[in-house]
């Protein structure tokens, strides 16, 4: 056997705890608690990743993954990263350098999805609203008409805001002016309403960590054939290895070519969430967040404070608080989890310090949570 | 309550069955079966990615990376994917167009490397060996020399091939030439020597699920001052915004500023995992892995086969078989997979159908199954 060429440096070899992680209640804007029989799954030892076994697994995954979308795209699969991966390989995909691309920017993601299309060399056009606020269908015809995009990018639920962006004839007017609808579902997916084949939306995104109560690791990723054709169009590769769908559908389509290591034991995880879905059903699972919502709505005026949101726009799986005058809205959040072991973290961007952020998803979505938090928060204030 | 505005489509809704997964023995290049330590550690709770106990985590999972690849880098990180991410990641961050990129090409990564430099604009050379051969340093000298690149790839353990690249001096040499050193390290952390600091590689990835035994899902990255330099003198931003590590430092580092939302539960196994190898100490971890490795070699002579690489280039942690004349590759891999529930696949690309690659890689390592393996193989073929 050869020697070991250098001695080995101990400096980084640090001594460390077995892990003990607090029960928080994570009633942030995500990553929110995960189903316990998600955790549970979590547990099964790994095969390969084309093992017979996990090629079922995939199937399965892909096809819970279409319809809690609503959507019968073929190519409907987890990217192997978290939301923000997801986010990007739309972007990747779909923008050829010099395309022009117009996005809605009325929260922190839209502004996110300006800097991922900069850097496509998409000519970047934005239609913009004050954060909370969302676009309606005339501004969003006189934009299309003006910039002539080849996408539009809108964010169905602003994970900075609350606001809930409606989609009904957003679909026709991009094929009116024929051009690629782009839709960031992150917060939506699994807890909201949303019908991306009934919207005629051609690429959407979403996380696992929100309302399929799922941890973080994984992210949906949907393109149609419209999405399809425009990448099959393009002239030179994806200019990004990870994220390039034409190599990644190869996997997980009917080839099964090897592109990278999918992380298995997150597509159990993902492939149990989505069969919590599945058997709740997807009507019953929206009525379950609005109604839970609702009552926390109704308990935040019982305590006299009020949402950033107007009622019609607002998300269901997560409602923007306003931090009363006087209220330091960062001390709130540190007592919320130090005290009661309960995440509720404030705004960002424009909304820094000017709201809190509640998150009700999948698993969290319940009345006992709900009342919870209503009561420590009462004791804070 | 709004009405929901379209009928919820059921195609898609598929019954399935609780997940149940057999009992493989993972032997071949990836994932190896995860230490079940690590595997409990996935059961726990999430908490959020910028609570306190997160960031102590964080802060655990950097020190003991370092210890692990035997370097002081501060940004050293597991970036969010898997090893093929991190392999991105690097090429991502240092290429800028136009740079000259010379590539060690001695098996299926190394053009791989080859494919992802290309994409971010570099102006790739190769310097191309048999698959199984490696690489001596007069000849990367003279390649240098010939064509003075901003950066030399090479990989350190060629998982398509088995072969383990030799490493002292080749940091002197790209010194001498004032090139960065850029080495792919996934089938070699934590089972192979492995000297960053000392062997003056500035910019290195690796996976979890190889000598690891972690489940995929994250992909340990680092680069020193010399490529943060070449970082910072970048002309415009980073084309890949999930990859951008200008952007990662700061959430990994002391701002903690929000980038994207870490995969928690895969932290947590990471953790577990790097705790193993602190436990166990690299000089007895490597030793082990060469032990283990010498038996198999042993037990494969004593069959009649023979390794494809040359002993002394050989890697410890994949060895590559070569397939006897008149047997099918295939049919051996599938007969093993499904009569004795081992896996161990046949190569890639120019080594298709000509060997076999057998991993014993960190929890697997271990005679029982070697010896497992060569009683299964000995009555399969």
């Amino acid at each position: 056997m050869k020697p070991i060429t250098f001695l080995v440096n101990d400096t980084f070899r640090k001594k460390t705890e077995p892990l003990v992680v607090p029960q928080r209640l994570l009633l942030g804007p995500g990553p929110s608690n995960a189903h316990p029989r998600i955790l549970e799954a979590l547990q099964n030892t790994l095969v390969g990743h084309l093992d017979p076994v996990f090629i079922e697994i995939m199937n399965e995954v892909q096809d819970l993954l279409r319809y809690t979308w609503q959507t019968s795209n073929l190519l409907t699969v987890p990217v192997s990263g978290t939301g923000s991966a997801a986010m990007e390989a739309t972007l990747a995909n779909a923008v050829e350098p010099g395309d022009k691309v117009l996005i809605g920017v009325n929260g922190y993601f839209g502004n996110r999805l300006v800097d991922m299309a900069g850097r496509y060399g998409a000519d970047v056009e934005t239609l913009r609203k004050p954060w909370g606020q969302v676009f309606g269908l005339e501004e969003l015809d006189a934009a299309l008409k003006k910039h002539q995009p080849a996408i539009l990018a809108l964010v169905h639920a602003e994970t900075s805001t609350g606001a809930c962006q409606p989609m009904e004839g957003v679909g026709e007017l991009c094929r009116k002016y024929n051009c690629l609808l782009l839709l960031d579902t992150v917060t939506s997916l699994g807890g909201v309403p949303l019908f991306l084949d009934e919207w005629g939306v051609d690429l959407a995104y979403s996380g696992t960590q929100k309302c399929l109560s799922c941890p973080p690791g994984l992210a949906p990723f949907t393109m149609n054939e419209r999405a399809i054709e425009k990448l099959n169009r393009r002239h030179g590769k994806v200019p990004n290895w990870y994220l390039d769908m034409s190599m990644v559908a190869s996997y997980w389509g009917s080839e099964r070519t090897y592109h990278h290591t999918a992380p298995i034991s997150m597509n159990y995880a993902l492939r149990e969430a989505l069969r919590l879905v599945a058997e709740e059903g997807l009507e019953a699972r929206w009525t379950r967040h609005r109604k839970n919502a609702e009552l926390f709505w109704e308990g935040i005026e019982a305590l006299g404070l009020s949402c950033h949101v107007e009622e019609a726009y607002r998300l269901p799986s997560l409602t923007t608080v306003r931090v009363p005058k006087d209220v330091d809205a960062k001390s709130v959040s540190q007592r919320l989890l130090r005290e009661y072991n309960i995440e509720m973290p404030g705004g960002l961007g424009e909304l820094a310090g000017k709201v809190w952020r509640v998150g009700l998803m999948g698993y969290n979505s319940r009345p006992e949570n709900v009342q919870t938090l209503l009561n420590a928060l009462k004791n804070v204030l």
